[in-house]
Order: structure tokens, then sequence, then C-alpha cells
């Protein structure tokens, strides 16, 4: 042990740059070594992506620096990629490297869920960071661009989205805004455009309130969406799904949100996981451990009606705050906090000017609520990085 | 033969464009019926193509609606794809009708000459049309994306440019200054980006002042522009180029400015042709013909040194002139002009301020170039549109 506690935290999305932000706030001078290390020297808002994905804002308006986050005074950063985590030794493995820690947060994010349907993750594209996102944007303009030179090929303009949870039904609304624009850049007939959401749950969005639910999906049937809902993708191929009772949607587009799982480092580090999440305790701290903390997609966490909570940037950001405040206690040998969810609420946004959401016990549809969206992002912007991240990224709301 | 003459003219480039402009000019009412046939309906530059194509301008900059060009009073616009010319019948066969005529103007523009490489037409894009330069710009960007996904993928950021001629070149000038802001905007190192030339001639821009050649080319390789010139393309594959003693170069992207040949429809008509280009008489008719006359890329006529004047913009608008002159002679039963070409210069450029050019005489290089280049530009557009146009679409200049 040196002679100040060191403390690695893995990943800065939600939950790492949190950590990382109480940290720099409340450890003293000389208290403990920091480093955060990540993939990327940015930190990227994932509830903003379906945006740069379908191409109706700037994936620039989707991350920040991580130089303009935090305080490196006061936090090392590392620029590398996680490639073992060996909780034995109490050291990561970095793609270039290697970190020795007293205390381990692992916020690295989740990976996509596939359940094993035969090729989804050959052929389909998810939306989950600033580079698979710029992938999608081009992709979409690609096959409007493909398509001129070879209009029989109505696949290239029928995009498939896998998935109507939060990530989907967000995506859909952004990507249905978008296909008059590109149909008026490119020439080509909107009439020609198709956009299926399959999902194989019996409803939309399952878990919200289902008058809202009917609303958001009427919304977007309205903008042109053809739902599948309770239909299946039985496998994605080179050249589109198949659904249900053995129905071919041909496509050259197909993305997939259909659920995130842990990260395999997880399991590859020794953990006991289930669907790749580990069960942390009340402290947030990995089974038997009194200095890995895990949070955010990796972390599984239930709720007083024994139903595990989803992996959301709202629970991530709330864990971040208590992971920090015991990371401090622990260095100071005062109690731990246990960890309780505060539901602030949750918004969906179905395109430009339309949302549905539950917040402060209300329901909230249309204008109102899509101004609530906006609200939420600018809150975030201002928790990371204050009124100048609100005035630099805030141009998107 | 209806009570007045009926004038068709296929394609709306810069031969058919000129002739119909002069024919609305010359031609009193009721002289003659004119129909414009083309298969968009707008007319592009072909000479700016470059930029849209590689992403350095916007391709509506390079294009304008032929309702904005001809007085639809005076000519008659009919939007389709001419199937078939029957010279025997004086008639043509468009994608959805049939069109008579008493005097023919062809004017089709030409295609992409392979020589026969094999793999080419499957493999490599050209730069020939809006809808083919989108896809260039597209299939570009969407390299960057995907690069970032698959990083051993390199030869997602090699690009292959076949032939140095003078769009060859156009092209790859732009093409060199859009990667570092490519590189940026993908956070991509610029160092990993390839560009070839490959050419099979012995030099760059042949029949080009050779000082200005070896000046253009040094501007280029200081672009980090790789040359192959004296190199042949033996075969182009679906994961790049073979070329000269079997080497591969391997690219995602592979661009064929090699050179063009005439339009197969001409050949089909039963015209005897050399490269599909047909040796048309001084008044620009078809030979043995006194009512189909042949323009622009389709059309071969030699110099005073026995030499084919390359297919040019220059040359068309040229033609297309004299060809108006001619058709009101016809129906005039006045005497035919002969055509004599009259060289006004000629300007390469070599991205953004760089061009090399031979124009009064004199050689220019440099910015002054680049300014004529721009010149030139603006006085094709007001030919054709006015200073309506010039206002309008000059803003890329």
């Amino acid at each position: 042990m040196s002679s100040i506690p060191k403390i690695v935290i893995l990943g800065a999305g939600y939950g790492g740059v949190l950590t990382a932000l109480r940290l720099q706030k409340e450890l003293n001078y000389n208290e403990a070594d920091v480093t955060l290390v990540n993939k990327h020297d940015y930190h990227y808002f994932t509830t903003h992506l379906h945006m740069p994905a379908a191409g109706t804002d700037n994936p620039e308006n989707a991350r920040v620096n991580i130089s303009k986050l935090i305080d490196e005074f006061k936090i090392d950063f590392v620029k590398s990629t996680v490639v073992q985590i060996r909780p034995q030794d109490k050291k990561v493995i970095l793609e270039d490297g290697t970190l020795s820690y007293d205390y381990l947060v692992i916020g690295l994010g989740g990976e996509p869920e596939t359940f094993g349907i035969p090729g989804l993750a050959e052929h389909a594209m998810s939306i989950r960071s600033i580079n698979s996102v710029r992938l999608i944007r081009e992709h979409i303009e690609y096959q409007f661009a493909r398509y001129k030179l070879e209009p029989h090929r109505t696949d290239y303009l029928t995009f498939v989205v896998g998935g109507a949870g939060f990530t989907g039904i967000e995506f859909i609304g952004e990507l249905a805004d978008r296909m008059p624009l590109l149909c008026k850049q490119y020439d080509v007939d909107p009439n020609l455009v198709k956009i299926y959401n399959v999902e194989a749950a019996p409803s939309a969005l399952p878990g919200f309130d289902p008058e809202l639910v009917e609303y958001g999906m009427d919304v977007l049937a309205k903008k042109g969406v053809t739902f599948r809902i309770g239909t299946a993708i039985k496998e994605c191929t080179p050249s589109g799904v198949v659904v249900g009772d053995n129905e071919e949607i041909k496509s050259a587009t197909v993305i997939w949100t259909g659920g995130i799982r842990g990260n395999r480092l997880i399991e590859e580090a020794g953990f006991e996981t289930m669907r790749g999440r580990v069960k942390i305790s009340d402290h947030l701290l990995a089974p038997d451990s009194d200095h890995v903390y895990i949070i955010g997609d990796n972390s599984l966490m239930f709720n007083p009606e024994g139903r595990p909570y989803p992996p959301t940037a709202q629970i991530a950001m709330q864990q971040g705050v208590v992971c920090a405040h015991n990371l401090v206690a622990s260095i100071r040998n005062q109690p731990l906090k246990e960890f309780t969810f505060s539901n602030k609420g949750t918004v969906a946004s179905l395109g430009k000017g339309e949302a549905i959401g539950v917040a402060f016990g209300k329901k909230y549809k249309g204008r109102v609520a899509s101004w609530l969206k906006k609200a939420i992002d600018i809150r975030y912007l201002f928790i990371i990085g204050g009124i100048q991240l609100v005035l630099r990224k805030g141009k998107f709301l």
C-alpha cells in the first residue's frame, strides 16, 4: 500500500464521472490518490445518443472532454482500454500499462444484450457510443446515396429498429423526424421509406404508464412508423431480419436496442454475475469486498418489490454520489452509507416537440413533456460541468 | 411531319442546355417546337463535381433546376430516361413514352471508360452525376465511421484514385483538403490516412504543360498524396486494387476517373462509333444525316493536327451554340455554319487556393490560377442563368 490510498475508477460514464467529481470535492489534499481510466478522452451523454445516431444532432453535442470536467491537479486521468481486472492482485491491466489500487470503482458500462439471436451481433448496429452512433448516422445517409444508383433496392430505404424500450422509442422518434429531410436532400420519394419497430414483449416501453405508451405509439405511427409489437426477431441476416412466423423484412439497416448486459470483463474477473451484472451490497460493494465498488450498468440492485432496477443514467449518477461518499468514509474509517434510489421521474422523447413522461407523481405528454426532457438534460450538464457546460453543450436543447 | 418542325434535345448537360438556351433566343414564335429531355429535372455542373464528391462543397451548389434555366413557355421539358434512339423512325423511346422528331440533338453525355480492367465497373465508383458524387461523399465518411469500430481495418482509411487526368487531379486536391477535417471529426490520426493516385500513362495530366504538372504534383504530394504514375491498375477487387507488378493496395474506396467513352445508346442506335463516340461533320451532324446532331461527349472531332479533342465542358458548350445556329439555319433553309473550337484555356484546381492553368497564351499557378478557375465557373453560371444564378449558386466560389 502506498503512503496514501490509491483509488482507481474504471470508466467515465455517468457513474464514474459522478464518483470522480464528488471525490474531487470531498477529499482533502493528499488524502487519496485518484485515477480515472477511460477508453476515450471524452465523456458522452448516453441518453442523448439517439439524436446523433439519427442525425438530428451533431455528435459533438453528445460529448465533452474529460479535461473540461475534472480537475487534473486533483485527479489523474489515463486514456486507455481496460483489458483485465485482477481483484486478487488489486491490479487492473490496461492496453498499455498496469494500475494498482487500494480501492476500485468499476463503472465500465454494459454491452448490447443480443439474447442469442443469430446474426444480431454481426449484422445489426447498436446505439452505445459516439463511435457507434456516428456509424449509424453515416450508414443511414449512405443507404440513401446508394439507393439513388440502385433504385430497385428498396431495402436501402427500409429501417428496422429492434426493441421498443427507451432507446428504441427515442431513436425511432428522431429517425422518423430525419427521414423527410434525407428524402429532400437525396431526391427520394418519402413514400418509399419504411421504418419498422419490432419488439418481442407484449407492449412498447414495458413498465411505463399504458396511457402514455398508447399516446407515444400514436405519435410515432403518425410519423410513419410501423410497429410490430409482440413479435420476436428470429434472426438477423445480411439482407434484413426474420420475424415472427418466418416473415422476412428486407432491410440494409438493422439497429438493435433490445437491452444491455454487463461487461464481459466483469465475468472474466471472477465475479458472480447474472447477465453480466453483479449483485452489489447496499453500500455498492462487490460481494464479500470492502474495497471494490461496482456501479452503473454492471451493478444489480433490487427495488423494495424485489425487482431489479433497470440500468439508467439516473441510477448510475446517484450511485456515483454514494460511491464517492463511501470511499471517503472508508478512508476516514467512518460508517458507510446505504444506497437508496430516489426516482426523479422518467421522460422519453418522441422526436421534435413530443415526449411522454412521469415526474413528480404526474403524467406529462406533448410539448410540456418535451420541455421536461430538456430540463433534465440541462440539469445533468449543470451537475457535471456547471453553467459553462450548459452554455457550451446546451445548444441542442 | 407536324405543321412546324419538331426539335428534340436529348440531355441537359453543357451541350444540351446551351443548345436549348440559344434556340430559345434565336427561334421566332411558332417557328419550331422544341422539347428538352433529361433524366433529372436539374442540370449539373460536371466540372464542379469533384468538390461535392470529396465533401468540400454541398452537391446543391453543383446543380440548378432546369425550370430556372429554360423558359417553359418556349421549350417543353420532359423528365425521363432515354431507352432507345431510332434514327430510321425518327423516334426516341423514353422510359415512359415516345417522342417523334424532325431534328434530333444528342447531348446525352458519356459513360466511364474502364478499358476492360476487371472489377472496375463493379467495385469502383466514378464521378459522373449528382447521385454518384453523393454516393462517393457518403462512402468516404462511412469509412471513417467504420474505422472507429474496426481499428485494424486501415484499408478503410486508404483511398485510391485511378486516373490522373483532369477529374482525377481535381478530385484528389479536394480529397486531400478534406482529410484533416474528417480526421478531426472522427478522432482519427491523420498519419493513418493514405491517398494513392494511380495512372497508367507516363505522366499526370497528359498534354498539359510539364512545368505546371510538376508544380501541381508537388502541391498534392505536400498534401499527402502518393503518386503511382506509369502504373496500371490490373484489377479492382472488393478489397482494393492490384497495380503494376501484382502489388495489392488494400482499400475500401476506389474512385475511377480514368476517362469516359460514348454512351451505349449511341452504338445501339446503329451509329458507327470509336469508343462509343461518333465522328461528326464540321456542321456537327451525324454521318450522312442532315437532321441528327451529336454534341458533347458522344461526338468525335479532330483538331487541325489530326488529334481528337478531349471531351470537355468547353467544347460541348461551343458545340451547343453552333448546333442551335445550324438548327435555326436548317429550318430557314440558310447555309450551315462550320464548327471551329476556340480554346479559352484550361485551369485545373488543386484544392483550396491552388490551381494550375493555361489561358490567354500564358501559364498560371497558385492563387492566381485558382481565381481564374473561379472566374471560369462564374462566367458559366452567367452564360446559362444570368446574374441571378451567379448570386444563387456562386456562393461556393
